[in-house]
């Protein structure tokens, strides 16, 4: 039976959707390891993700050095969780491989803004992949943003060659917390139908406040208030990452 | 049963990683139609992935009307398949909602490369998990990234203000084909340790581009022969899609 055959019956597909509508981002893990064999088959998963003209513009980096996981920890803004989970990987937009090929059939690669969105989404989806993959197995993971703080550093930390850059890290193991789930903005406000429709924007937006802010309040035990749209300006007023210089300095153009 | 105590259990473990390993684009549909049902199980799966510091930065546009789906197909390349399916979404990097949000608190955004970063994960990220959830169900998806062959003109049938741009496409109906599944890189070249390590890549591209060449003949009947490294730069070779101006003109900065 080839894995095309394996349709998944109902019963499954129920428990595989409620698997999907109930991610959480796990950042407490226990000691328990993640074998290699089942890494691999996490990787594997993410290389089926779809990939533009199946390019498969990027690449994995697994930190096993715990220096090096020290110091990605402390860039990423001192999260101890880079750390201490049993697994983290670098997931990078990669059209060095990309061009390699280009070349080698006596061609020239043109880094444009095309090709950098290509990669970033490749990264992405197969990133995706790799978490829906390590939670059917029972693991937790978070996408950690933070490696996007210093991404010169990091860039030095792994050697990156040109036309490489680092998207996000993912930490993965297995869970030793169960945090709430935070609610999503309404679907009205996400999905809309043959053109953009943010007419009641204001007012839907109004009332996510209000559930986001109960959640909040809830989860703190009453201690916190705060709703979506104030965490937006909060997020909004850190440091901003600059990252147009070290992209350009990695071949990345913006020009086209 | 909370979705989070809904473990996965070995069986349906595998099966569901068989079902991510066994991944085909699918570009024929039957003509079933996708109840608006399971539309929105699929979206709310979407809306469950991971997002940048909850910031849900993107969006999601349901094509339904057939005049505009014939045009979208057009764009994207004259691919039927945009116009047939059952289903067509349009997957779009959104920092409007963002904005709003931060200006409704007083606040301003900059749109930073990071910020543009950020959207383009976020709505890949949302999407894997659509794609997932509908192969679950037993329906086949294809991304579409021929929306980008002429941005513009798909920013203006959608409608999309500022700080808005469309990522790529998706078709989703039930398979009325069995496609064969290209194979991938292999792991050791797309998964590095600790650091970047292309020192052998050069004979990995040769393996890989004979394994990729007998795919081809197989998949042809003999008909074909084509290199990976061959396909990379025929892909190179298309007319490169130009997008810094349309995005400047979108209000995103590369300039940060």
């Amino acid at each position: 039976m080839t894995a095309n055959e394996q349709k998944l019956k109902t019963p499954d597909m129920d428990r595989l959707l409620g698997m999907l509508e109930g991610h959480r981002s796990i950042r407490r893990y226990t000691d328990a390891p993640v074998p290699p064999e089942q890494l691999e088959r996490i990787i594997a998963c993410a290389q089926m993700a779809s990939s533009s003209s199946h390019m498969q513009a990027y690449s994995i980096i697994g930190i096993t050095d715990p220096e090096l996981r020290d110091k990605l920890a402390e860039l990423a803004g001192g999260q101890r969780h880079v750390a201490l989970a049993p697994v983290f990987l670098v997931w990078c937009a990669d059209l060095s491989r990309f061009s390699d090929a280009v070349s080698s059939r006596g061609g020239e690669l043109e880094p444009s803004t095309e090709y950098f969105i290509v990669a970033t989404v490749d990264a992405a989806l197969a990133a995706q992949n790799a978490a829906v993959a390590a939670e059917a197995m029972g693991l937790g993971i978070v996408y950690i943003g933070g490696i996007r703080n210093d991404m010169r550093a990091v860039t030095e930390l792994l050697q990156l060659p040109p036309l490489v850059y680092p998207v996000f890290g993912m930490c993965i193991g297995v869970p030793a917390e169960s945090p709430d789930q935070r609610p999503r903005l309404p679907l009205e406000e996400m999905y809309y139908e043959n053109r953009y429709s943010p007419e009641k924007r204001e007012e839907r937006l109004e009332a996510y406040d209000e559930q986001y802010r109960s959640y909040i309040r809830d989860r703190s035990g009453g201690g916190r208030d705060s709703a979506w749209t104030q965490e937006m300006q909060g997020r909004n007023a850190y440091p901003p990452r600059k990252l147009t210089g070290l992209l350009r300095e990695q071949g990345f153009r913006f020009d086209d």
